[in-house]
């Protein structure tokens, strides 16, 4: 059994579920050839936060019907579908680190990581298809992953491109990451028959912690070293994906944001002046400014909910979960 | 409307419902940003024979209770699958080339064409999801859809490896090609409410059609030519594939074979020795005497169904599509 991440070590009840959803994430990996099997749990056992899993959970009681099993389930379901997600980001941000670890996509080359990810998507599928009467929350949970799809399909339409939209971006963002905690929070509240009121404001609480979540994720790209996040620093940039900090500073220095970028790829002196840039621009504060906004939203969205324990530990994980500098 | 394969021209209701199933799928690919709606369009028009939609269509004709509309909505599905299969298969063998055209990834790379491909797995869950009641159905979906997975990172797994397994080529075709068949015209009969009986003989005849089909498939790739299959010749043998004509040739020249495939990269002389090996062991007419086997099972099951109309047509394209020869 892996240990849950610090994050969780003061709840205990959710920390012991969350043990619970990579058992059943486990169990539902079942190939006969045992070296494949090996490689496709290894992603799953390589966690990080199961940011998701633990917005599930705690939503799963917010309605009259809190059944834990279901709600562990719902949750496995969800965290397997982030998994296939990154697994594909992987292969398609060239990404040879994630979390610290050798990708399975640099060990085992691409090709290998895609079917990984196709894989988990249909594990996704198969245990929420098990775990729930509703044919129509299967279509809601397909619904989503076609909006997550767009949103990164829209990234890569739009890399290379001048960082001139704050609308686009966010919209962007709103579905490659902000959808599957918004359905997260959905699901748990839809499945503990919570009313329709509290469903949607499970929904929109979700969807406001996950749009502060991608700010600040996108903040920390740029504060990054190749230690601290686990991942290269300033990578988004070097991707051609310009983020909001980026997006932000453009408004004031256009001119010579455009003159680095049109380089065909960047040095580190390039990334030197980049970053310059931005500190003149206040972009990083300004980015720090608005995911500040959205965590008000979810809180205050949280705050609407139906009183219980479970609530003073989501509005208490989402402040501190928001507050994370790296 | 794009007219289907002439393969259907003798069936004028299927050539129609086959055109109402691409309608249903184009439907479904709405996305805000028209330029990567577009280019999604192009993959799911670019249809080829469209054999998964065909048999769960005429398989929907098993039960009492045939319904046109979810007949169409299921064959969509199923073959949206396929092609979000085939999207992520063309990134895998960068494979240039698919029937005739560019391939999405040559046109727009590898990372377009694997989001691409993930938005059509939710898709295939979207439409089935609206189109039936039952949960079971998607659970059983998803369950195959591992199937092929499995099927496909065994392939992967054994690139490059010695020929020698008949026993593993069939299992791995049974995942990775028969499983879509046999869940095609399995998911027609049950959703016309076929007895149990006949939904396991639909299953059974479909993955006895998937076998043949497959085994066909394999021995084309060594007869194929760049202008025929709208593919490269032997681009298994080049990719470390290898199927079952060369299994069958190990078995009498093992060291000549062996000592070809330990290059590192094949040339076009080394092939064309390889070719003459597989000649001389008979490889292909070995091959095509299982296939044909796997033939006749499908064509006796489909026997055992109930009599009607769509018995016919399912026995007359099953022998025709079996004999194809290129």
């Amino acid at each position: 059994m892996v240990s849950t991440h610090p994050l969780w070590h003061d709840y205990p009840n959710l920390s012991q579920n969350l043990n619970q959803v990579e058992a059943v994430i486990n169990q539902h990996i079942r190939i006969k050839n045992k070296k494949i099997e090996a490689q496709i749990r290894r992603v799953a056992e390589n966690s990080g936060k199961m940011l998701r899993p633990v917005y599930a959970l705690l939503c799963s009681q917010i309605g009259p019907d809190y059944d834990e099993e279901k709600a562990i389930a719902i949750a496995a379901a969800l965290e397997t579908l982030h998994m296939a997600t990154l697994v594909h980001d992987d292969v398609i941000d060239e990404a040879d680190l994630r979390r610290g670890q050798e990708t399975l996509h640099a060990k085992k080359d691409n090709r290998y990581a895609i079917y990984a990810g196709d894989y988990l998507f249909s594990i996704c599928f198969t245990i929420l298809a098990n775990h729930t009467n509703s044919v129509s929350m299967l279509e809601y949970n397909a619904r989503s992953m076609e909006k997550v799809l767009i949103g990164e399909l829209d990234q890569l339409e739009s890399r290379y491109t001048s960082p001139k939209s704050i609308k686009r971006y966010l919209a962007r963002i709103s579905g490659k990451t902000a959808q599957l905690f918004a359905l997260s929070c959905y699901t748990g509240a839809v499945e503990s028959n919570a009313s329709k009121r509290q469903t949607r404001l499970a929904y929109n609480a979700g969807h406001y912690i996950g749009m502060a979540f991608q700010i600040i994720d996108d903040i920390l790209d740029y504060q990054a070293n190749d230690n601290t996040l686990g991942k290269p620093a300033m990578a988004d940039a070097k991707n051609g994906i310009y983020t909001l900090p980026l997006i932000y500073s453009y408004q004031n220095h256009a001119t010579e944001i455009d003159a680095l970028l049109t380089k065909q790829s960047l040095t580190s002196e390039d990334l030197h002046d980049l970053q310059a840039l931005i500190d003149q621009a206040d972009g990083l504060s300004k980015a720090l400014q608005l995911a500040k906004r959205y965590t008000k939203k979810a809180l205050s969205t949280i705050d609407k909910l139906p009183n219980g324990e479970y609530k003073a530990i989501l509005k208490s994980i989402t402040e501190k979960m928001l507050a994370r500098t790296m």
